[in-house]
């Protein structure tokens, strides 16, 4: 899967990935009406809502990415319903011919992750059958836990050729409080960035591996670290547009051939038509507003590389 | 809701909590027979079988408990259809009068934690009307992001009246590798915890704080070092029995009224019925084997206190 990534990027020439974090506020209010006069104001409209608009994105934007990032919190908010509709989603971004990270972020005690890696990237067993639960084609993991909280899903990713994104220094503003701190002069990010080094380096696809790492476009400096302390490793790099990173900052999380990194726009891509750049579009041309988002972060970043 | 479960843990005299982790294994012949008959080896069937499983454990043990902890992760594994299965599970155990700990392990950024929040904890707004989706009454959060991953968590904790179990130093034999690592001569797992302490009180129930903390049975010496950096966060204590932790152990974890935690047994409780001690029950007769083995861990952990 990470030479299929890879492969992508290059056909794209688009190292980047669109975030599917559809807040309902977000969905343009006759979409919204058309999901609650068939479903009604309920869970069921909801996900109706974030599902039609997550199409509309997809059939817009698909031909230009080389992935999308559903990220599964914004539907597992309205419960059952909501996971319906990221299930659904992810099979119709499949469909597409997208690569889909599921940006789950979970991590637990060895054989708990190991339900996670089976649910999200492999398969159960049930009686003599086997079933895909989820099927992302990478998953996001936290590695609060240390290695045997990360190793079933290596596990599994060897099995299924799939892959994941280890968070190693987080895009939020108190990423620091413990991810900053110093460990023998190191701080604790680099200390898990080797980590994810190791295990990539065991874990290898043709020229990048497939256990990635997640770094923040708004630590620009920590990135340019990184890169190094991770040769093998593809870092996802999520706040770049509207958490505050911008393309030329974003130079040194990729190697010397513009390639190892992919970046992650959300809300700045699929909540376009509400920018002042996009208002020409109205809300209901909102798929042809996110279009030019991409077109506009794909020249961006390619001036910056 | 931190008030109930300290009334709830006085009345029962009982400072445990029973592990609802129903891996597929676990569940006897003729429970995962009758599922299959019913809907075929299919994750419909998986999810009957575990509901079912489930119902039969709580349905001989709700008297002598406070609370119960559904790991989501073994629902999640069979997709939607699990976490049906786990929405169904909740709702049963509160109408039994338990609490409620979702063992869910979630964090992330800021507005992302809220999403998790709401749907949790919390309720989402749909057009006019609100909804409930999980509704758990406590839920278990992963603090690698620092405080803007927590913060959303414990707002909606304060307007719903629920509660958190922060991760601190977790009961995996590699938990050590990032969480004991020195900062300034303190473990990170020592910092964190200083951090709960300090979240916990700002948000006190009458005699201990709504935000709580996760430390590993099978660590009792940090347990000790924990219990005084945060004198007012219950701690909720996973890892007895199966992973290792002995009644003995666990003293420490406890204030000096017996207080102040509370001991999660899984596969100790829900699998005791393949156990040698409890294997007179038969595997007809699991949910008896069940109540035995929480009564056996309520007398060894009395003892110890």
């Amino acid at each position: 899967m990470i030479d299929r990534l890879l492969g992508k990027i290059r056909q794209t020439g688009a190292p980047i990935v669109v975030g599917l974090d559809p807040m309902l506020s977000y969905v343009p209010e006759q979409v919204q009406k058309e999901a609650f006069e068939k479903y009604g104001e309920t869970p069921e409209g909801a996900a109706e809502a974030i599902w039609q608009f997550n199409k509309e994105i997809v059939d817009h934007t698909f031909d230009l990415i080389p992935a999308v990032k559903p990220q599964i919190a914004m539907y597992e908010q309205f419960g059952i319903e909501g996971l319906k509709a990221y299930k659904k989603t992810i099979d119709y971004c499949k469909e597409k011919g997208l690569i889909v990270i599921g940006d789950i972020k979970r991590g637990d005690i060895g054989s708990t992750s190991a339900a996670y890696a089976a649910g999200h990237l492999g398969k159960v067993q049930i009686g003599s059958r086997t079933y895909a639960g989820f099927d992302e084609d990478f998953a996001t993991v936290n590695p609060y836990l240390g290695s045997d909280g990360v190793k079933p899903f290596i596990d599994v990713c060897k099995e299924e050729k799939k892959g994941l994104f280890i968070l190693v220094k987080t895009s939020n503003p108190s990423s620091g409080e413990f991810q900053d701190r110093l460990i023998d002069g190191k701080p604790l990010y680099e200390l898990v960035g080797e980590k994810v080094a190791q295990w990539g380096e065991e874990h290898m696809g043709s020229t990048y591996s497939y256990i990635g790492a997640v770094v923040g476009a708004t630590y620009p400096e920590m990135g340019k670290v990184l890169r190094d302390v991770m040769p093998k490793s593809m870092i996802l790099v999520p706040g770049y547009g509207a958490q505050g990173g911008k393309g030329k900052d974003l130079k040194h999380f990729f190697d010397k051939d513009g390639l190892g990194a992919i970046v992650n726009s959300s809300r700045g891509i699929i909540a376009a038509y509400k920018q002042e750049a996009y208002k020409k579009f109205g809300q209901e041309h909102f798929g042809e507003a996110s279009r030019a988002a991409v077109e506009d972060m794909i020249a961006d970043i390619r001036e910056a590389l």
